[in-house]
Order: structure tokens, then C-alpha cells, then sequence
């Protein structure tokens, strides 16, 4: 009946929140989405630090409208905390606070797409941006992954075929593999990007997630051109409901970004964005992870074991040392998109690999996440599959 | 240096979020924004409710990650609050909880418009929406309007002419000029886009601040096709700052303003939708309007009496029985934008009339807000423009 833009024409709900809808069984085990352990929210510490808010004055210019470019204090805050990823030397004007790691994304489409323009993602990657660059009406092209990351030499191949507007990367602990990119590697990226002139949209939700290995630089670290925008999300660390992240980039982008998002949400939640900062002042981040790590890196090793116990001997998954994911593929080429109902009618969710390539043409994979199960149902779902798949 | 996409032509920053910049200089009086009185700022109500969520185990779902269309409690209170409007019959698949209602706008004009698409506005409008409409590189055409709101012949006139995707309305205490759309004159535009097949798109961020006259049912309460999108917000009546408003429409239309609010900031804070819901839910509505509306009662009669007292004689304003704003116009056609940069040097800031023309092309009027100012900062600042004008 209603005449929808063209953008609307084959538009369907991403995966992931489709699967969504299936979570509300409490007997359904997930592996699904990339939502943090239950025991990783620190509802105790945010809610002393909502006092406090309210207790100080502070809470009424909380409450009021505030500046698109957001929260000051958390700028502030989020200047030294971008420090811990390399990011040196950048000023407030450097700084826009953002509505989730996602509205980042959302922005920068929104700054740079034509329809009919192009970005460069690692195949496979996160399946929300292949979602949000249809509703720009823009290509996604897929580069190939080697073990440690996007391949450069077909990089550079398909920047020079495809004119990309930017590059879309998750280059540590990537989503949905887990994959870190070495520093090497992520020198020749950024190396790539200024010889053809290409920005480069660093998405970094999971870095702070380590349980294994050394850190390695951000990108936007190295960057010297002002061509790296880097987001970073409070939503895997802090808490994903309060929606709030942080964008660094040149000045001159951000305030393209600004006049976008003016026009969109306004500012994000002061709330959200006060609490996040209270979280970073406070001291309370290290400690939280020095609670949460030894966890997750429990739960993927219990997950990495499952999959041998239980799992086909063609399956093979990644190793990751952070974040909240494994991938899995058939190396046999087995077709795992066949099985996902079945999964579902057992009780036992993932998300099928095939959703994060660009082109969608990738059928023997599957992404699992260990953060946010119990170990007992890791075991258990595991099995479930094992028997699915076997 | 950086290749932007082409809706960034010409974009330039909103008229009112500029003078943000502005109202940081605690001597300023702001006629400017539409904010809401400090006073009437529930923080002690907030505060309650923020500690009962963090006491209960609610607040686990509220930092977890929700589903798009947005945390549940909401859209079932939501669906108690339009009832105020007059709004009966709806389910939760008619409900969409937002990040302000901007997100509103946004999203309805990302399921619409193509580029190059019309849409009608009243003339004058909400700065905003002509902001919005640049980034999607759609035609604002505005519609004249008269005493009591947009003149319906010049209205059908341009929908035939046209053939706009959607109607964007404030029908209740407009932005900027306050104006009520009697019942009337909404079933007459019901009409004319039931006759064209247009949609509506009924903004509606200020009707429960009535301080005078008698209600009006909404637009949306008198729609039996589907074909009006109802926003309303929080904004107004609990805090700005948390970013929290509802959308009501149609299911299919909803499900297309998920999707693309999927692919923008996934959901809204459940933090900010959680407390929306307490206050809703725990019957503070109310008592808090009863006490804010006689403040802004006296506020806008006290502007009133400040406006013929000090500004010229030619400079006639609107009587609104509610809102946030009187809209002024220099009947001589005097140009008041001239005067924009001396009223600020002069420490008061108001909004010129020209930014919420369609086409920017009536130079002799302005907004003034008198909810965020003090009774005296009123009689101040009026006594200022009118040195400045007379």
C-alpha cells in the first residue's frame, strides 16, 4: 500500500536481530549474538555512580538538551581512553560521542556514500555493516582473509577495481573470526589507503577484550593523513542497553559527522554518556576487565574443547585471544546454512557465516559466540550441534 | 581533502543548534532553544526510579542488548500514553520506542524518500525537519498557513502539484508559532491525503503542555487507513537529555522504521526507555504537569506583557495555549535578521524566522522560547531586543 523508497527494496532484518526473537526462550542456548556475560555488567558500579549524579547538581545539565557533539566529559575521558589503543596527540575536536559503535558506522555512510558508491570489507566481517550500507544503496565488496587478517595484495587489487569510499575493518579480534591483524599488516593497510587515497573506517569494539598475547596498535595510531575515523563502542565493556560509543577522527570529518547527526538523534543520552564517563574517571575499567577476561578466556577454551569433542574432524575454528567469538568452517565445504532451523528447533542458536560475506556466496561456516553462556550450556549446546552436524 | 557524498553540499549546521555554541556564557538570556525549564526537570522522580531499577533485578535486561523495536515495558505504557491523544486500538506492533523524536523524522524520511522526493511542510516549520530533508536530498515545499494553522487550499493546491511523499505536521502548539489545528481542519487534511494517498507524518512533542484552551484529538486518533505516523516525545515532559520518544503507525510501516533503525543505532537506551516507562507507570504525570504548566503559563504571559510593553508596535506575536514558544512577525516587513548578531552581542538570543521557512524567504520574524528562562531574564531580555529593534 505505501510507496517506500527504493533503499527499502530488499531490505530484510539482519540476521542477528532476527535471531533475537528466538532468545526469549529461557531454554535456548545462544550462541548467537555478541552480547556480554551477564556477570560482565556492572550494575552495582553504575548504579553508585548514577547517585552520584543525581546526588551532585551535575545530573541537571544530564538531563537538559546538550551539545550534538556530546557529553564533554566523556570527550575528555574518551581522550585518555583512546591513549590505551596508541591514539596519541588528538584534541575535543578530534572527539564525537555516538550513539553505540553502530551510529558510527551509520555516520560514516552517511558522510561519504553516493548511492552506487563502494566499501572495501574484509570477507567475512560484521554483518551489520553489509545492512547498513543497503540502506545507503552503496556495493560492498569482500577482500579476502588470510589467518592473521585481510589479505593486502587482493586489498590493493580491489581498490584499484572498486574506488572504494573507504575500507571497512574490525582489525582486532575481529567480528565475526576473532582475527587480530598484525602490525605489519596493518602498516601496509594504512600504507595502501594513502598511496590510492582511501579512508579507512577502523571499528573497535572488542580491543580491550584481551585475554591472550600482546596488544597491538590501532590503525588510527599510525595514522598521520587523518584518514583513519576510529570508533570505538562502551557497549562490550561497560554495557550495550546505554548505547553509547566514541568516535575519533580529523576535525573536518567530525563535523560532517556533527551535521549528520544533528539530523538524526540530536546527541546521544547525556544519561548514558555521564555514566559511561563516571566509568572511565572512576578507575572502575581495569579492574572489571581483570574480573571479566579470566572468564571469557575460560569460556572460549571450554568452547574450543566442545568443538573437539563433539564437532565433525572437517570442522575448523579460530583461536582468537579476546573478543567474543569463534568461527568455525566444513572444510569439506559442507553447507551449514541447512542445518541452522534444525539448530533452532534444538534449542541451540548461531549465526550462520554465510550472512557475514559480502557477496553471501560463503555457505560452510558459522559463528559462534562463548561470552554470554554458562559453561554447562556451552558443553551442552555443543553437543547438540556436534549431533546436528555429525 | 576528503571526497564527501553530495548531501553534504551546502549542509550546514542547524540554526538553533549554532546558538548552542552560544548559551554556553552563563550572562546570555536564550530565547533560543526549546528547552525545558530546570525546574521542571523530575531529577528527585528520575533518581527514584533509576535506584528501583538498579535494586530490582530489572536493571540486568535494561544494560543488556534489547530488541530493536525497543524495550517492551515502554511500548506497552506508550500505548496507555497516546490514549491522552485520543489514540485507541493499537498494539504493540504499532509502537516503535526512539531516540528523541528526531529519530522519528529521520527514520520515516529514510523509509520514504528517494532523492529529488517531495515533501510538504508547514510554512513556517521545525528547523530541524528542513535539516533532515537536506540530508536525504529531498524538496521541502512549504505550505502557507493561516491563523489557526496550514491553510488547507493551499495545501491540496500543492499536493496536487507536487505529489509529495509525505505531509510533515506540528498540529498541536506548533514549532515555531504555537499554533493549535482545530478538529476542523485536521479531518480536512485527513481527507485531502486519503483523496491523494498521502502519508502524514503528525510530530507531536508538545500537547501535553496545555496551559490554556480546551484538547484536541490528534490527527493519528481520526485515522482509519494507516496512513499517519504519530511521534511523540519525552522531551518535553521528562528530560530531553535522555533521548526517549515513541513512534506510532501502522505495522508495516513499523517494520520498515525497524529496519532502518536497526541499521542506525540498534535501539534506544533501555536505561532512558526503563525510566520513561517508571514515570509513565508510576503516575507522575500528572502531578508534574501540574506543576510545570502554571510556570509556563505565567513565563508566556510575562513574555506577552514584555513584547507590547518594549518591542515596536508593528511586531505582532501568537497566543499559544501551550508549548514552548510565541512567534513574532514585524507586520511593517521589517527584516529582523539583520539584527540577529547585535542581539547577541547585546547577550540575548532568540531564533530568526527566516530558518524555519521551507524556502528561506521571509525575513521579518522570530522565535522567542519563554520556558528556560527566569521571569525576570524575560522582562530583560525583551527590554534588550526591544532597544534593539525600536
Amino acid at each position: 500500500m505505501f510507496q517506500f523508497s527504493d533503499r527499502m527494496n530488499g531490505l530484510s532484518a539482519n540476521a542477528i536481530r532476527e535471531i533475537f526473537k528466538y532468545l526469549s526462550d529461557p531454554e535456548m542456548i545462544s550462541f548467537a549474538g555478541g552480547m556480554p556475560n551477564r556477570d560482565a555488567l556492572p550494575a552495582e558500579i553504575l548504579n553508585e555512580l548514577s547517585e552520584r549524579l543525581f546526588r551532585d547538581k551535575k545530573i541537571y545539565s544530564v538531563l537538559q538538551y546538550g551539545a550534538t557533539e556530546g557529553y564533554l566529559p566523556l570527550r575528555e575521558s574518551g581522550i585518555e581512553f583512546v591513549k590505551r589503543v596508541g591514539i596519541q596527540g588528538i584534541g575535543l575536536d578530534n572527539t564525537l560521542v555516538i550513539t553505540g559503535g553502530q551510529q558510527g558506522i551509520d555516520l560514516t555512510c552517511k558522510i561519504f556514500l553516493n548511492k552506487g558508491d563502494c566499501v572495501l570489507v574484509e570477507d567475512p566481517t560484521y554483518v551489520a555493516v553489509l545492512h547498513i550500507l543497503k540502506t545507503y544503496e552503496a556495493k560492498a565488496y569482500g577482500v579476502k582473509s588470510d589467518a592473521d587478517g585481510i589479505n593486502t595484495d587482493d586489498l590493493e587489487e580491489k581498490i584499484k577495481r572498486y574506488h572504494p569510499k573507504f575500507i571497512y575493518l574490525v582489525p582486532t579480534f575481529g567480528n565475526p573470526t576473532g582475527k587480530t591483524y598484525p602490525l605489519e599488516k596493518r602498516k601496509k593497510i594504512l600504507s595502501l589507503a594513502e598511496r590510492y587515497d582511501v579512508v579507512i573506517l577502523e571499528d573497535d569494539p572488542y580491543s580491550h577484550l584481551r585475554f591472550g598475547g600482546e596488544p597491538v596498535p590501532s590503525i588510527k595510531s599510525l595514522d598521520t593523513t587523518g584518514r583513519v575515523i576510529y570508533n570505538t563502542s562502551f557497549s562490550k565493556i561497560i554495557s550495550p542497553g546505554i548505547r553509547c560509543g566514541l568516535a575519533v577522527a580529523d576535525p573536518e570529518i567530525i563535523s560532517k559527522l556533527v551535521l549528520c547527526k544533528q539530523a538524526t538523534d540530536v546527541h546521544t543520552s547525556a544519561l548514558s554518556a555521564a555514566l559511561a564517563d563516571g566509568f572511565l574517571r572512576g578507575g572502575y575499567l581495569d579492574p572489571q576487565l581483570k574480573k571479566i577476561l579470566p572468564i571469557y578466556l575460560e569460556k572460549k577454551t571450554l568452547m574450543r574443547e566442545a568443538i573437539k569433542k563433539y564437532m565433525p574432524k572437517d570442522f575448523e575454528c579460530t583461536d582468537p585471544n579476546g573478543g567474543l567469538f569463534i568461527f568455525g568452517e566444513f572444510k569439506s565445504g559442507k553447507c551449514a546454512d541447512d542445518y541452522f532451523k534444525t539448530a533452532l528447533e534444538n534449542k541451540v542458536a548461531y549465526v550462520k557465516g554465510v550472512d557475514f560475506y559480502a557477496a553471501g556466496d560463503v555457505h560452510n561456516s558459522l559463528r559462534l559466540n562463548f561470552s554470554n553462556s554458562t559453561n554447562a550450556q556451552i558443553d551442552t549446546g555443543m553437543k547438540i550441534l556436534g549431533k546436528i552436524f555429525g
